[in-house]
């Protein structure tokens, strides 16, 4: 079955979108779907060259623009490619979903037409780069108002991911705090650590922001606000020390033969963490599998997007979170 | 009038803090009262050469532990370094106190001395390092559960902060959230937005985490939980770009002439981010001046925040703050 993809999202336009699926397609076969305005992705796959490829085009006549309230978009936009696309996963003729588009509406239209598993509530899962593996940050930015017990669902949640697409089988989940000892957070985390606690699930205990990056940890569990502005302020700070390094070499080596090549090492660098080159972000808890990336995405992280989903199809993960919260139903209603 | 100096505390011992004491006196001429064991306090002064420096030693027979709890030092640690250089400042026999001690203890020890201005929230401000100025960001780490009026007097008092130590006239201040429109955030941060917005304050909104390394607002607003977060989650990400970076130019570079010099280039530019290297955090909201350093604090550090506590002093900082905060006493008590 077919990858949606939702081709008019994003902050680049449809060409991002396109690449990454003929990409995708090409190197992997992977049957995709371009959701959106018909004679635009028509001429955008003819130009790419990806004519002969299974790709085909599903039309829908609106676009949510990146500013759009949520609300406004599901009232007015009932043809716009997330939509639709969301749409046709419903209808069992798509196995998954990718969206670089406008994430709260993305968020709000999986629910509307997907629906929550249970009751619980959906959270965004992205992976950070460490010094190790890359580890499991949940939730980046669906709940910004969670109590204790939704951080324990996104534990339980985000363990099914790390070992379906990661292979990590009984991964390693830490409680992002200010401290270690079960005694340091907020109110809210200190309930979530002792809910934590009293699963089966490996939890590590408290980590703090620092420990992120080491990669001794597998999932790091977090409210969406929170979450949220780690991710940004980690985007920005790799960003920030990566112009202030550049500017230290030039000032530092501009007379000297290797000038161009540490440059160039520092440009690769940069590429290399830049968190809109990751495949986007997957959003667990919902009857279904969609894959949110940055509005900046290139078409490298389009393709992996591409490739997530149709992975995570593949494994059956919407079931396997609905197993797995169910086996818990007890602990979850006690919460 | 002299800086009292907590020079048992941090994870270091007191090398580093008599280190850090002899050079902020040698170089300017700063007043400083070492408090900690006698003897050891002696042997370290004399070691390092700072016999003949307006430097004196205060005896206290107790450390108290960097695990310590807070409660259990007030309780059994009368005689403990931190509370006799706060002591010391009660009673007005020195001007400002810098400890890298338990922080925690730290924080308890100057409400329970000076007490707190009014019935203000003291806070920790630290600065960031951005591609322009410093930042101050405010709280990171002293209050864990903020009300949204807890928020608007961080910004009060980060405003007088900013003006008086860093000389910005009419502060940016920006609050920590998830997107820059109003309706973007948590109940606590769309409430404290409402409030800022009400103020006097060069408020400019919203600021996501992307944006404080860009150095566009002087001042950024957030509760402790979230910027203790913050702030460790920088120190440890800039740590692992950096040794990711000094893998990736040892591969790439080994052979060739330069590697050295791009080496010492790196090493150098971790120092100069390396968030211990900073002069410290200073607490507002207390009756007095108190800098709490990071426990791996360099003597360079050390020196830097005792200079920053003399200059906070000489402005006389807690009476500004307090007349700040007198000045909206009625926005305060509305909020």
């Amino acid at each position: 079955m077919a990858i949606a993809v939702d081709a008019m999202g994003g902050d680049r336009g449809p060409d991002v979108l396109v690449r990454g699926a003929v990409a995708a397609s090409r190197d992997q076969g992977i049957e995709i779907v371009l959701v959106g305005i018909e004679d635009i992705l028509k001429e955008e796959l003819q130009r790419l060259g990806g004519g002969d490829l299974p790709i085909s085009i599903y039309p829908a006549s609106q676009v949510v623009d990146m500013k759009e309230s949520p609300a406004d978009s599901l009232r007015h936009k009932k043809d716009s490619s997330i939509r639709v696309a969301f749409e046709l996963a419903r209808q069992g003729k798509a196995e998954g979903i990718v969206s670089a588009g406008n994430s709260g509406a993305t968020l709000a239209t999986a629910l509307v037409t997907l629906g929550r598993i249970g009751d619980v509530r959906p959270a965004i899962a992205t992976l950070m780069p460490t010094l190790k593996k890359p580890v499991v940050m949940i939730d980046v930015g669906a709940n910004v108002d969670c109590r204790p017990h939704h951080l324990l669902q996104f534990g339980i949640m985000a363990s099914v991911f790390s070992r379906e697409l990661l292979g990590n089988l009984d991964p390693r989940v830490g409680l992002l705090s200010i401290g270690e000892e079960d005694s340091k957070g907020n109110q809210q985390v200190k309930k979530a650590y002792d809910l934590l606690a009293g699963t089966d699930l490996n939890f590590v205990g408290n980590v703090e922001g620092r420990e992120i990056f080491k990669g001794n940890v597998d999932v790091v569990v977090c409210d969406g606000f929170v979450g949220n502005i780690c991710l940004k302020l980690s985007e920005g700070l790799a960003e920030s020390i990566l112009i202030m390094l550049e500017s230290e070499v030039e000032e530092k080596l501009a007379a000297t033969m290797h000038y161009a090549l540490t440059k160039s090492v520092l440009r690769k660098f940069h590429k290399k963490i830049d968190y809109a080159e990751y495949g986007g972000a997957p959003l667990l808890g919902i009857r279904g599998i969609a894959i949110i990336c940055h509005g900046l995405s290139s078409p490298k992280a389009v393709k992996n997007a591409i490739r997530v989903a149709h992975e995570l199809a593949r494994v059956k993960l919407a079931d396997k979170l609905a197993k797995s919260l169910s086996k818990r139903r007890d602990l979850l209603k006690a919460a």
